[in-house]
């Protein structure tokens, strides 16, 4: 766990993937921070790679984070994400193990200790309540959580991701309570938003359903609002 | 095979692999940049994938390619490295399936034929001139065959690359002659380069050697003078 | 190429995969043993490991192969399927790189020239006709050329097949006539069988029709009966 | 972890890796039987797939696991490990992310939970006393942690080895005490096993030492004797 960045809750993680590049993502990620700033909401943004500088260099508020970083040491490694050359461009984290990039359990753990040693924050995936507590083991910043058959899907938040939240909770905080929890597989709207965080999580986020509606931004925008009301309503203090 | 880029023998491969990278990086890339003005030679040049956008900007006459890339559509595929993105960055071409990234064959095809139809050339690596042979039948730009126990070895050039070389022609140009014959693991110095070119590759490259001189810039100059020369001596008309 | 192997067309492919296992693929297999014979034609047979050895020691005419096979050397390698150890065990073949088990080509590579000297037969898989011109390049005993978007479909043979193997036949050839061409995604029955071959495929197979069916062995006879009817038609003296 | 299995430390893993095979492979089974009666240890033994049949049949006390087991259900995927298929061939149990191969953390977890099902015991290794917890959050038997730049070395026991095998004992002990500790990385002969047990390891192991010893038998029943000795020093009740 890097510890030098200042990651509160809640947060939103508005992954990128392979929907947005270039021009229409930088256009996005200005608008992702402008609503950052308005609701005082922390927004985890991963670009693709060769689209980092410009978003670093244009946006003030998002936290800019690798889709996926490699363990590699300087030197040999063609291809791979050299931990260094993210921190020098303005990268403050990665995320790791995604669905969509499976990585080992060794490389997972390297991976956090070249993170933590670089400066780096991690956020890493898991498929399940057990899964998010062998990742709490190697001490990444947050673990997003969540049950594979429903990542992409827009199904509605019901018992299934209720006992899922709850149970990666219990087993998550038991082993340190600072990890931040994440999840939110299938988020559609505002409502949704509002479901995950009542359940306990600290941090959600969403790519399909921003990124295929009409209006990317106000779509973000309405989830952001959502997220600032029910944090209030649900830490009052 | 991309054909709208004016790629032509003599080539010099510059792999920064995660040797060098930030303002190092783009120090260094202007230099080459200026190199490969001063000696009418065309440099192949591959940085970290964060570092493309500035090296694209501040230099004119390097072919910048990406270290690798991935066969992955618009939309789904966190971490991947999206084609689309490296075209609209100013990425020209991509490496593929090199000895620290090897890759199944079924995605080298497709990511040839994802290059193609996004506009990007490809430098495909091969072990053997068998190998080599296979690879020209997926049609790339480039094909770089070398022996996997020479690279970063600095080992002389001998009557073993020779014999590789050799054949790796024949079997290639039989296949396609359009097809450009890359080689040069080991490459140590100006000496190197002469023998290899004289050999009959029509591009090489080094990485170690270059890196970890003291004054890179001028190891690099050094190279490319002796790749102007071969290539004059070789190339007469 | 291994050739101390008699090993020739027609020939019929037969995977078990991960569909049947234990007695009930020993007596399938003493089965299709009855049938080979009957019918004269080969039969390529591929259990799972652990099933090979009473499956080698109750049928005498299959071939039986292994459904993969690593190039790792006798010492380390936990996990891996040591050549040496198949052949030992009475296995004369290996299946690579089919769509449910892609690998890298480098490996393809390798574990060819392991094939050769141990002594086993190779059956070498790929998705397109250029696939299956680079499989050439590398020498196996039989390219396996199928379109992935058929495998497991028990869609009808149609135009897409017709040109696919034609084009497949063609590159191959060229490069080694002595090479097999399999060809077969979605073989459903005896007029599927007979299609192919007329195609121009010297061997052919078939998994799901074969094994989801009522009576497998009845399937497979009616498959290995039509193999016959229509290599006699076609390859008449 | 698999309940219905009486696998009780202390234990000796002994892993052919790609050694040893076929013919020899039996003999050595057979040798290893014999000791494992008469000193009333526990041996798992590891063999090459296709050797397993015969030593279930020919040994009686041997622990048989398979080097390493796919998650795949019963079905396609070709060159897989089939859990079902180890069960019926009377396989007990199957070793998991080893050094020499490492899987990712997602697949370590379904199969944790297919060998459960199909009711296989679950040796996993890992790189570290961290890795070691995050594998006891998944449940399997025994966790085998080595540090990895001791594997085969065969250097002597010393304080490296202590801190990390105290370090792993409290992580995985907190998290569940029925989990088997299972230590070993570099073990040379009778001396080290005892050093290791004295170190609150409940399970060791030894390839490279035997395998390669002149008497392979005769080293493993050297082994095998410390192992009894130091075990009812260390647990005299």
């Amino acid at each position: 766990m890097y510890r030098k960045i200042n990651l509160k809750p809640p947060i939103f993680e508005m992954g990128l993937k392979g929907y947005l590049y270039g021009k229409k993502a930088l256009e996005f990620a200005k608008a992702a921070d402008i609503i950052s700033k308005k609701y005082e909401i922390s927004i985890i943004f991963d670009p693709q790679y060769v689209d980092i500088p410009k978003i670093v260099e244009k946006t003030e508020s998002l936290y800019i984070f690798a889709q996926h970083m490699d363990s590699v040491e300087i030197g040999r490694g063609i291809g791979s994400i050299l931990p260094e050359a993210l921190k020098e461009a303005g990268v403050v984290g990665t995320i790791l193990n995604h669905a969509e990039r499976r990585i080992k359990l060794s490389e997972i753990y390297r991976t956090i200790k070249r993170a933590d040693d670089v400066g780096l924050a991690t956020l890493v995936c898991a498929d399940s309540p057990q899964e998010a507590a062998a990742v709490a083991q190697l001490n990444p910043n947050i673990v997003l959580a969540e049950p594979p058959q429903l990542i992409g899907t827009g199904k509605p938040v019901g018992k299934l991701l209720k006992d899922f939240i709850s149970e990666t909770i219990n087993l998550v905080k038991k082993i340190n309570p600072e990890i931040i929890i994440c999840s939110g597989a299938g988020i559609r709207n505002a409502d949704d938003i509002k479901k995950i965080i009542r359940l306990g999580a600290e941090a959600t986020g969403s790519t399909s359903a921003i990124l295929k509606a009409d209006d990317p931004a106000r779509k973000l925008e309405e989830m952001i609002k959502a997220l600032k009301e029910v944090w209030l309503e649900t830490h009052p203090y």
